[in-house]
């Protein structure tokens, strides 16, 4: 079972890879591009993206990916993002002096260093600090990553779960060639457009609260190049069946100027 | 009229004030904490603080310090991102081996890099980069970032408008301690909570459609901590004057959960 995912050796991706498949073969791209490249070929069964983050916000270039190829949405996965302090085997926590990881990651971390009174500086990835602190030598600096990228580059965790907000998680969508049809507590991926006028998306929305739906995310993003046109990327879970499901989208196509089913697939639980 | 922006001399948030005040005096900040204390103490009369990207989504961080603290929106802006390569004054395009800038600058620029036959490497920071780029002395090396990085580190431009994508835009707000009573074409941003039940979106959205109220913005965001509950941010432009929008912000009280009003302030017209 080939997964590819976007990122070095010990990038979080990959950690949700080992979280949701079974004995996964990781596979790792360079960009997310190659990510759907490696799926579309066959080169991989199966693609794993990161489409939102609970502190970041939604990845709106693997929306654009998914709106550009035919690939289907067949699952989804939340892996709690935990970051650990990285430093050389032997060294001791209070030996640190200055701290190097990707900006975002230092950021959600900034409490900790305060308190820790150490320098920091930004690297361009995380996974990719545990490299550079391993090149560099440096026994007093520490890298913020996964536990995984410590593993992997034989480095010592000084401490686990540093971030200052512990309500960090990133949201991953399952890619492949073929939709899957999921019995039961089945969720649905959707990206429309709606003519522009006030109360069209209110209209939108009737159409899913008539079947007792859940939505689970609403977002609107405008239209490159398209002032007062909107995409909407909406998630809903149904209560009564796939039938309601139906009924709501074809209900919806009567007035949606787009709509595009990205993939209907097992709601995740924890 | 000091203004507090985030970032290095140079950047984007640099860039966009001197689009959108007359004749301010920009003060950098090492964080967006530091805009916010910067505004709330008085040191600055004005912050200027990007809120999403056309590309890139919706910026968290901005939300939530906008939730903790007692600031107004007065204004927005939209500032085109328009990436330069910038290299050492007195080289030539064909002599540039490699390019330094932010991931995301380089992700942006990628077709363009591409054909240009270039290696890349990521750094923290597009203004960030000039700075590095100057100081490594390296005459075969470029960077990508703002005209103002180049004219501010006394480097040229090697090429303008570089990015794949025409279409990235920043969208900026102006915070202040006291809030702005705009006349006409305004524009109101909110944050709300609502019960979690099927249909409770929808309603919310009815007092607006029943004003006649056009929603530039709406996007849902998990609550950190618990599940299937949400944040709403949501903008809003008025048709029928003031009133209307004051009518739907007291129905929408009636069955929120929670309501804040950011700011109601002139929309941004170019």
């Amino acid at each position: 079972m080939k997964v590819a995912f976007q990122g070095e050796l010990g990038a979080y991706s990959e950690e949700a890879g080992y979280g949701y498949f079974d004995a996964p073969e990781m596979v790792p791209q360079e960009s997310f591009d190659d990510v759907f490249a490696a799926v579309t070929s066959g080169a991989c069964h199966s693609g794993l993206i990161p489409i939102e983050n609970s502190l970041a916000g939604s990845i709106y270039q693997n929306y654009d990916l998914l709106l550009r190829h035919d690939l289907y949405i067949v699952g989804e996965y939340f892996l709690p993002v935990r970051h650990c302090l990285i430093g050389f085997p032997g060294v001791e926590l209070s030996g640190i002096k200055h701290v190097i990881s990707h900006p975002q990651a230092l950021g959600q971390c900034a409490g900790y260093l305060r308190e820790l009174g150490v320098k920091t500086e930004p690297v361009y990835d995380t996974a990719g600090s545990v490299k550079i602190l391993k090149s560099s030598g440096e026994r007093t600096m520490a890298a913020i990553a996964s536990k995984q990228a410590a593993e992997i580059y034989e480095m010592k965790v000084l401490q686990e779960s540093i971030e200052d907000n512990p309500e960090n998680y990133t949201r991953f969508l399952e890619i492949k060639l073929e939709p899957v049809k999921p019995d039961r507590k089945a969720k649905t991926s959707i990206v429309f457009t709606l003519k522009n006028q006030p109360g069209a998306l209110y209209d939108a929305l009737g159409v899913f609260a008539s079947q007792d739906i859940d939505l689970t995310k609403i977002e609107s993003r405008p239209l490159a190049g398209k002032p007062w046109e909107y995409l909407f990327y909406m998630d809903f879970i149904t209560t009564r069946g796939k039938e309601s499901a139906q009924q709501a989208l074809d209900d919806l196509r009567e007035f949606a100027l787009t709509l595009r089913i990205l993939g209907t697939y097992p709601r995740f639980e924890a």
